[in-house]
């Protein structure tokens, strides 16, 4: 089945998004954690999102909560790994999953943690997104795994079952996984190295280096580049129009990855235009 | 004194703008109604306004004022009949007052009454948008009143005292206004004629013409043209950029008046915009 759109993140521009998208009938899947926005979560207090005075990002979440609850809107808590532009269509690669939607509406936030040196150009050569695609490939070798929400553990958990040695290096406190052959690394990975065109270790914050066959990297913000790697790009952001539609046919964009001012009603704003012009970009499909 | 801002409008845009230029501890005038918007008050059910699900319009309208009060904001009711771009500033007329700012943030929403044929042109040549301002001038006079809203009714109460008769074109019903030289029309005003460049009659609806020495619309939407006459506009609204910067230097445009879709997480989300970039606008100013 091929559904009308995917909607990529969960925060307040993807909510807004989906919330056009259900009133619309639009059949469409949408990314993204069933906590909505870790970050949100996080924020002491928000003065400026009108109509919620003086608010908690605690209880700004909740009431982000309570929209998906009104609308009955489910969320799929998949990892989108990659966007394939097919033409007409994008293939969306979720956890080891396929999916095809008419259209693509991105907004997946800005990443607090960018990609490592070396990292882009070793994609599918050694460096992956996904556990449960690539775990295979990596069975009885030594891996490194990056990691920075500890939701992720049990697809470490999934590689460590897999692979003979994997060097753990997590991105935040209290990690709870436990097993043999996992060893968790005070150091921070820094760049990534290749030999013959394929990763060959990881150089750690404290100058050491680590040899591995493969290094997952399982993070909650996905780097743009690597995403959908023909997406025009500006400083950083995807490159928008007041339509919030990227150089991509098909493909919009909202919220934070589409630049400053970094702001939840700003984000909820560009949400509704990206859906808005989601469907009329479907509507033109429907008449050919 | 010179304010840093004037915000036009208190819709969501306006109110957005507001709470950031509040925040940043700016020194500004936000023009419109206490009510903040009546349109939103007459929405039945808004679905779509992330994290106030299902709301009723004249709840969402409440949540808003909660807001105003939650940052202690003043809103001035006077009516902003015209500005005036003055090279580094903004001279913005309000009733019968004047205003010098720093920058401009337009959040005036869409006209639902356009001008009619003529008006632009004979603003200030028989037609006018301000009662205290331009009453004196019809002293013992005939005039015409085109009023879209009962709360401008002792605006016309204050003409009728001075002109010596009024034809009263009212846009909305239960009119309460009475006096001796008020006749309250029943057919509407579909065009205004001019002689030797001045404003001479009105056409009405029942093809009748009223021969009239001035007229004065009291509406509680400026027409964008007659507004802020230089300002750039595209389909109809005024053209601006991904910051929400409108073609002069120093004014800013959110909303509705922007474009399409008309959604009030839209609004916003570009008011949030429009006063950041406002505040880095001024930055800039503060550093020649």
């Amino acid at each position: 089945m091929i559904y009308d759109a995917a909607i990529i993140g969960s925060g307040p521009a993807g909510l807004s998004a989906a919330l056009v998208l259900k009133i619309h009938e639009k059949n469409f899947m949408w990314f993204g954690s069933k906590n909505l926005s870790d970050k949100i979560d996080r924020a002491e207090m928000v003065n400026n999102y009108p109509g919620l005075p003086a608010i908690s990002g605690k209880a700004l979440n909740q009431a982000f909560q309570d929209s998906v609850k009104s609308m009955d809107l489910k969320i799929e808590e998949q990892m989108v790994n990659q966007i394939m532009a097919l033409g007409d269509s994008y293939a969306v690669m979720a956890g080891s999953d396929f999916y095809e939607a008419k259209s693509v509406i991105l907004a997946t936030g800005v990443a607090a943690v960018g990609t490592l040196p070396g990292e882009a150009e070793l994609v599918g050569k050694g460096v992956s997104y996904c556990a449960t695609c690539d775990g295979e490939f990596y069975k009885g070798k030594t891996i490194a795994v990056i990691c920075n929400k500890a939701r992720f553990e049990y697809e470490v958990k999934y590689l460590a079952d897999l692979a003979a040695k994997v060097y753990y290096l997590p991105l935040y406190k209290d990690v709870a996984i436990k097993q043999d052959n996992i060893e968790v690394m005070s150091a921070k990975a820094v760049k990534m190295n290749k030999e013959n065109g394929r990763l060959s270790s990881l150089t750690l914050s404290d100058d050491s280096q680590l040899d591995v066959d493969g290094v997952f990297c399982l993070r909650d913000e996905i780097s743009l580049g690597t995403l959908l790697p023909k997406l025009a790009l500006e400083d950083g952001h995807i490159a928008v129009n007041r339509s919030m539609a990227t150089s991509l046919k098909g493909c919009f964009a909202a919220g934070d990855c589409t630049g400053r001012p970094y702001q939840y009603v700003k984000s909820a704003g560009e949400g509704n235009v990206a859906a808005h012009s989601a469907i009329e970009y479907l509507s033109t499909l429907d008449e050919n």
